[in-house]
């Protein structure tokens, strides 16, 4: 099963080491990670998608919490929070297959960034399967790069 | 100086610890970092984002080349490339306030993901200028939480 889990640590060196090093040291493989400033400049939240045994991700919970920088860990269920991220494709396409590039990236609200003369880097943002759909439309054409910056989630509704 | 490094890694438990730790033994704070899925599914693209001297990021940069598991390490400079990040944003609104909010996000061109009965939740993806300016317009309603994937950076025009 696929968790999230969302970590408030304090903003210093080597918390991000610290967390990381609890999953490998199980050889529990992190399928994303990304981390940013919070509200307050003096934290960073770490989101961090793994997918596993439910028992070892509970014990990893349980040991991040431990560590001294981490001020609060929560696991986000998917029915309870909203789970994106932003991936740029670089796609080969020259003036002939542009404007069929054009409409799927006009079907799925994603952004052209950039054009050369035979590539097109597309933005776009949404979940795994969303991303999946237009990542599979783009195969024909020929994908050169992709960036993903890893899902980052947050609870739904009033909650924080 | 802001540095943005970008790394193709081996899909395996482990790298990002090790690529972290690099960062962390030298005192290093990464500001932000993201990982995900490259367009090859055996690789991952890690993107950092740290501040400060020019000397030891050039150190960092070639001690994380040598790694086992890093098969490229590459630094974007701010004119050749696209630098962008996504962030969700949870201001208090309630019925009153929400049209004021709410023309803010449709200027921004950001989005809204959830809505509470005190609550907007909002989708924004850009530079760090433009988040920094779109919360410090949020700030006088209350900003609850915010969530940010860290900035992630392609190369522009037809390089990869």
């Amino acid at each position: 099963m696929r968790h999230v889990l969302s970590m408030l640590v304090s903003n210093q060196a080597g918390v991000l080491s610290r967390v990381t090093g609890l999953f490998s040291r199980r050889g529990y493989n992190i399928d994303s990670l990304s981390v940013g400033t919070a509200e307050d400049s003096k934290y960073s939240r770490i989101t961090v998608v793994a997918q596993g045994d439910d028992a070892i991700i509970e014990q990893i919970q349980k040991q991040v919490g431990k560590l001294e920088d981490v001020r609060e860990v929560t696991e986000l269920l998917p029915e309870a929070a909203i789970c994106r991220e932003l991936c740029f494709i670089k796609v080969a396409a020259d003036a002939r297959t542009r404007p069929e590039v054009y409409s799927v990236v006009d079907i799925f609200r994603a952004n052209i960034i950039d054009v050369s003369v035979s590539t097109l880097t597309v933005e776009i943002t949404g979940d795994q399967s969303k991303l999946s759909a237009f990542t599979e439309l783009m195969e024909p054409y020929g994908i050169l790069e992709i960036v993903r910056t890893g899902l980052t989630a947050i609870a739904r509704g009033g909650k924080t």
